[in-house]
């Protein structure tokens, strides 16, 4: 463990962390909001100055390798959220520092998770601070250091650290052009939903911080009643598309701009998420009929819940905890399965599903006829057995700590159905779920240690479980191997 | 595919299935229940009849691979079930096929899942062929077929498309003779029981069936009260204890009796499985405590339902749904786990349990420490990656079939605890539930499409989903391959 150089990029992470304080602080000082600008810039200047020295020197070894990378990564996951707590607690926005911690936690890892039950009386720059972490956390605090930091040789293995999809795809030769061309059309994005949601009459300042929290299928809204408040079929329409847009892998705009359109077509992992979402729509769309009444209404509820949990966002505009059944049974699922790779989305992956789909397949396959060639196929090339088994791998490891976190969740208590699915939701990095916890309720009656718990598992859902894994790891840990 | 050898053997089981029968005949015989000895014996008539000339004939090509012993299984598992709901049915014992048949399919596939709220009116010879299909369901038709017939080939691929276990251990050279070794042994430990209980009190007829309960890890119970109505705690140790050494895989009886002790004390999966209980049985017992106030009646409890819910025997002793959260959840994942390999009991296996978590670890350790080896060692001996990777693929198969039957249930509309926990007592043969399923309830409620549903899983969770899941694979009815 070169531990140096993981001192060295997370002091300089925090320095550029101390600089998003910034952003912010504008806010504030636009909506007149004195002592908020005070807190940005006393918080800001005070990381900065713990950083700096450390952030300057540079280590004499300067290997990096896998582990290197992943401990940066969860360090700094760990570090980021508890700064971004700061201004929650010392605003007395939220009074809580656990409270302030979970809510942190929620919006960088893109949950939307909330223990609010009213926000429209915080100050406006809070506001937007919690809006801008989801935006920040979408894409990566790591991928943003090397997107402007000047090129680096342990760019990609950074990247991959925080990166969530069972490949990351180099776009790029160098890590430092892909992850700046990523963000360049993850700020484009966001900036024509942002626009298009304006245009259609929702002010300025809920259409920054929705476009943000779109961009990061978080969830967090401005509203205590969310999207349901606007009450316009033109905004809904606008935020499904853009939720169903950042779900998908990232590496697909940058084909589309250098015209690789074949590279688009042929992604089979598109394919699915579409075609998923198209008929998780169908279903829910038909057996909310009877409540509805009208195959309009039915069909605007059932596209934007399915594409806000699919893509993990987390928005709402119905209660489908009153749904019946089949309909939360199937939202339930889709929060397991997720986004696509390379996408802000959480979940467990499309490609990852189906990548074990067909392994189970073709081990089937190899039952029946023991002589088959036994290859897992991804968009025409075999994958070598290595990423297989590692998929499977991640389906245990994510099985485990989903038992074990509903183990310990149910201290607290709290009903089957909520129990459940606040571990899946937070695990998934969606919102809301089912019961308790459901688009209308909030995550406050929690325990502190539920709270922690939940919070973890968060941060395990988007750095998808190794790097955290790896941290708590003695064996990284040993001096020599 | 050879047909005709599916279809000699399915004949020859069917044959063996008509002389069972006589069976539950004599044992109404004995009670004077004149209607039901006639019953017994058109059934088995009609059945011997049918089957005699398809099984005295012998095919001429013999050859038996994997899947022509996997359909025969499969076969043979959705016939036996249905022939022996007849008595179900036409002694008006339960008015409904469809409930019949689950409750025959609950029966042989050892879940102990009923559809009936009342048992104690029933005709003795009725009851006794319910819990009879518990123990010759428990330890396989297939399996007492070859300990029966005359040595044959086909034996050993016989036994492993019916046994549960990532790998069937052959404790004999000869498939026949290890077949006959299980079920002595099988029937000698059954024997026991049923003397303890005897002993301590229970009618004769109560302590036959529920000894063939307790082996086949069953649930079925002749009391409408079940094993709570004896109220003592001498027949609960018996049971608690029968459960336990019934959940353990066959074999180590076997290595007993030829005084190989040392292979016993090697097992890792007897170990684990010990271990599991102690672990839950503590949790439980604090748990419920408050409950009790008394930490003998609180550990009584908590050991017996740990016990019976681990081996998915299913019998109850409390109402655990008014337990605290933490208390049904950890009784829902031993659902989960199941008892050993080799054994009568179903769920995924402790076996499986470590295999997959010993995988896990080390493609932890593998990103870790990129060049470290990586093999996955059972008992000190490493297994091939074919096996662990089979494994895994596995779980993936058993996911799929846990999600796809929640949402083909959850069109019944019954709530989320109520449709998660059927699917799942009923895919690992366990028999109660948690919600409107739970110890004091029962499945009458549920659509016969529900019923049919969890029939399905119940004999997926038997017979570990691949026979079933071969059957429907059109490959393997493809004429050249």
């Amino acid at each position: 463990m070169n531990k140096r150089i993981v001192l060295h990029y997370i002091s300089r992470a925090m320095l550029f962390g101390a600089a998003l304080f910034l952003l912010p602080a504008l806010v504030s000082i636009y909506y007149g909001e004195r002592d908020v600008i005070l807190l940005f810039v006393i918080i800001a200047l005070a990381v900065a100055i713990i950083s700096t020295p450390l952030a300057i020197l540079k280590p004499k070894n300067t290997n990096m390798y896998n582990r290197e990378a992943l401990v940066t990564a969860a360090f700094l996951w760990v570090i980021f959220p508890v700064i971004g707590a700061l201004p929650f607690y010392f605003s007395g926005a939220i009074p809580s520092f656990v409270d302030s911690v979970f809510e942190s936690i929620s919006g960088f890892t893109t949950t939307g998770a909330s223990i609010l039950s009213e926000v429209e009386s915080l100050p406006r720059g809070i506001l937007f601070w919690r809006s801008f972490t989801h935006w920040v956390g979408g894409m990566g605090v790591l991928v943003l250091l090397i997107a402007i930091l000047p090129s680096s040789s342990h760019a990609m293995a950074l990247m991959r650290a925080e990166c969530p999809g069972p490949q990351v795809g180099k776009i790029m030769p160098k890590g430092k052009n892909s992850a700046a061309a990523l963000y360049i059309i993850y700020a484009v994005i966001t900036a024509v939903v942002c626009v298009l949601l304006f245009a259609g009459g929702m002010p300025l300042f809920d259409s920054v911080c929705t476009a943000m929290g779109t961009a990061g299928t978080g969830g967090f809204s401005v509203r205590n009643g969310g999207i349901a408040d606007y009450n316009s079929a033109y905004i809904e329409g606008v935020l499904t598309g853009g939720m169903i847009a950042f779900g998908v892998n990232f590496s697909l705009y940058y084909f589309i701009l250098i015209k690789r359109f074949k590279d688009v077509f042929k992604n089979g992992e598109m394919r699915v998420y579409l075609i998923l979402i198209a008929i998780a729509t169908a279903i829910v769309g038909v057996n909310i009929y009877p409540i509805y009444g009208s195959v309009g209404k039915s069909f605007r509820y059932s596209v934007f819940q399915v594409a806000s949990i699919m893509t993990s966002t987390g928005f709402a505009t119905a209660d489908y905890c009153t749904w019946p059944m089949l309909s939360q049974v199937i939202l339930l699922i889709l929060m397991f399965i997720g986004a696509c790779g390379g996408s802000t989305g959480g979940g467990f992956k499309v490609q990852r599903v189906i990548i074990t789909y067909k392994s189970a397949m073709k081990s089937l396959k190899k039952i029946v006829h023991p002589n088959s060639v036994n290859l897992v196929k991804s968009d025409d090339k075999a994958m070598d057995n290595e990423t297989v088994h590692g998929v499977l791998n991640y389906l245990v490891i994510y099985i485990g700590i989903v038992l074990f976190s509903i183990i310990l969740l149910s201290v607290n208590n709290a009903d089957f159905t909520t129990t459940v699915s606040s571990v899946v939701t937070c695990l998934n990095n969606i919102g809301p779920g089912l019961g308790g916890v459901g688009p209308t309720q909030n995550f406050g009656f929690y325990s502190d240690f539920s709270k922690c718990v939940l919070s973890v598992d968060m941060l395990l859902g988007r750095l998808e479980c190794l790097p955290l894994v790896i941290l708590i790891s003695p064996s990284v840990w040993r001096k020599k191997f």
